[in-house]
């Protein structure tokens, strides 16, 4: 019997207020609205941006909510308007949006697709109502995606469908990190062959970079992570050599500088840490040295440089999603995994599921985990 | 009679210690030594770089010394090996040289030759020994041009010959601020026909961004000073609007990003002031907009930035010389400039003479000075 145009009663792991464990129980899901899909949610992955929402840091974080933003799953309904999709879709949720029509789309220069950007930003859909209730009460949406439910609805342009021949609890992690750390180094800094490269960070983020560098044919990938049992990983991905930063008896940027005649063509923050952000600028070769910032600051939290930096000729830009674009790239990312040309397994070292989502977080933490992946069903 | 090979005795405005006026005395001016050329200095442009070194406030400003960069002359004589001038050649001096054989002028990325660079930072020719001497002392070099003496020597990297119909009391000008400011534009932020740009700083390279700009077709061009006596001045160049900050009741980064929906496609600093170049970045358009430095700051001072600016698609980067390669491109600006599609005359503001060389740091510091040239002969 269709549910579609009914109110569906479901599990999701709420949110209810900052800093306490997810609670799983029963919420409702209502119908998709005009332009909008519902998405029977099959797998999703969990990312540092949900913990540190879920902690109370960020300053945009709204409660309840659910949260939740690298998942796969199944269309299930859509509403008046929709012609994209159909039921039985097999799609990626996108946390950056592309609707293909409004100015950042259609500029040729960015990712940032604005057309949903204002609400989802508030945890609600475009309309500026929610499609979620528990206990009674509204439940706020996050990043236009909520994939910590059993079904979440999301804006049509929220959404890509993919090859249904690829196993939706791989390709949930092309909705965040792979993706991310994949893209900023072919799209965003566009590494050219022959080039050198430093990736700071080594968890999911960093080693996608490591593997966008190595499809770019850099010369020299060097790694760089305080935890050494970063080594072996980032040497599966594409590095060339591994850098323990705690065990120089210089700095990282001297160390960096001194290697390689000079600096790094093309750096990468994957930490969130404004000193690693300026370390990876500074290791910059002078004259044409881009750093890329991808990770995510806490609130408040500035960067910092001499401008003589800058003016000697390196670059600092950043990237959110890698610069990708939802709908016009990962279906080719897609083809790629199922062609054996792009990882996407080797991430996956945890799995849970919904009713025990919290000890995904727990996983986080303990540091040898690169993606966890919760079965939602 | 040659004084080719001969020790030359001339007038200099020396820099004996920091923070006192130069003395204009009589100097001795040895031969060029093998890939040197010895030049007599007909014009030079005062530079705010050269009392930022006078002042004391540069960490690396060693004292004696003669200062000026922007200058212009004839070739007097040239040491062994040099076969790519020869005497009476009309020479522009460059303060950024260019030997096309280093790495980096072959990297095709920067115009940040480092032939000769360890050497000019430090005062001296490239065999580390100096050519000028008075009272009895050395006097070291600086920048690698000296142009504040009637005879300087500098390395065969650091002067272009130009055409010599051109007028070298107007081409010293391409030594160093007008060709910064066209090239900021032109070069290093490339501004596309369309671009919106805005212009922190309207003094001569602030002008030159906005020609730079006007020549790239930019469709807006924002010129912001906080002296509404540039409001003309940067009309004339090219200024599509003019804002006086002081005069809003709001920031000036609110009131850009407000009447251009979003933000600047480019924007330039040019006051060398920290907090005017966040600014500059943080007035930029969501996506795409790119910020470039041109001013030179303080010693010890930083920028700084919330990381979400880069994250969401500002680039922040920094130009000397505007990008430009002086022997590869300060030619077709001088054509440029001799077929009236390329202003120099209208800079220059002021004149002195060596003996009134203060003169021009006066008015330098008055405001009305754009540039002030002097006649060194």
């Amino acid at each position: 019997m269709s549910t579609a145009g009914k109110t569906i009663t479901c599990k999701a792991a709420v949110a209810w207020e900052a800093s306490k464990p997810l609670s799983v129980e029963e919420i409702e899901v209502l119908p998709p609205r005009a332009g909008e899909v519902r998405v029977r949610v099959t797998y999703t992955g969990l990312c540092h941006t949900d913990y540190y929402t879920l902690s109370g840091n960020d300053p945009e974080g709204a409660f309840p909510s659910i949260l939740g933003h690298e998942g796969a799953g199944i269309v299930e309904s859509v509403g008046d308007g929709v012609e994209e999709f159909k039921e039985g879709d097999s799609v990626i949720l996108l946390y950056t949006a592309e609707c293909k029509q409004c100015k950042f789309c259609k500029s040729g220069k960015t990712n940032l697709c604005q057309a949903i950007r204002a609400t989802s930003g508030q945890g609600v859909m475009p309309d500026k109502t929610v499609r979620f209730r528990a206990r009674g009460q509204d439940i706020k949406h996050f990043m236009g995606t909520s994939t910590f439910s059993q079904y979440t609805v999301v804006s049509q342009h929220s959404l890509v469908a993919v090859d249904p021949k690829a196993p939706q609890e791989k390709t949930c992690l092309l909705g965040c990190g792979v993706t991310t750390g994949y893209g900023a180094a072919t799209n965003t800094a566009k590494v050219e062959e022959g080039a050198t490269v430093a990736v700071f960070g080594i968890g999911c983020v960093g080693l996608a970079v490591l593997e966008g560098a190595k499809a770019c044919k850099a010369s020299r990938i060097i790694a760089i992570d305080m935890n050494d049992g970063k080594e072996d990983w980032a040497k599966r991905f594409g590095a060339t050599e591994f850098i323990n930063p705690k065990k120089l008896e210089r700095s990282i940027v001297e160390e960096l500088v001194e290697r390689t005649d000079g600096g790094l063509d093309y750096t990468f923050d994957c930490t969130g840490n404004v000193d690693v952000m300026r370390q990876a600028l500074e290791a910059c070769h002078k004259g044409w040295g881009v750093s890329t910032i991808i990770g995510v600051a806490a609130a408040g939290k500035e960067i910092s440089t001499r401008p003589f930096q800058l003016v000697t000729g390196r670059k600092w830009q950043g990237t959110a999603f890698g610069g990708t674009k939802g709908k016009t790239e990962l279906p080719g990312l897609v083809q790629k995994y199922l062609d054996g040309k792009f990882k996407i397994d080797e991430y996956i070292t945890h799995t849970t599921t919904l009713d025990e989502l919290n000890k995904g977080f727990d996983y986080m933490k303990a540091g040898d985990c690169v993606r966890c992946v919760a079965n939602m069903q």
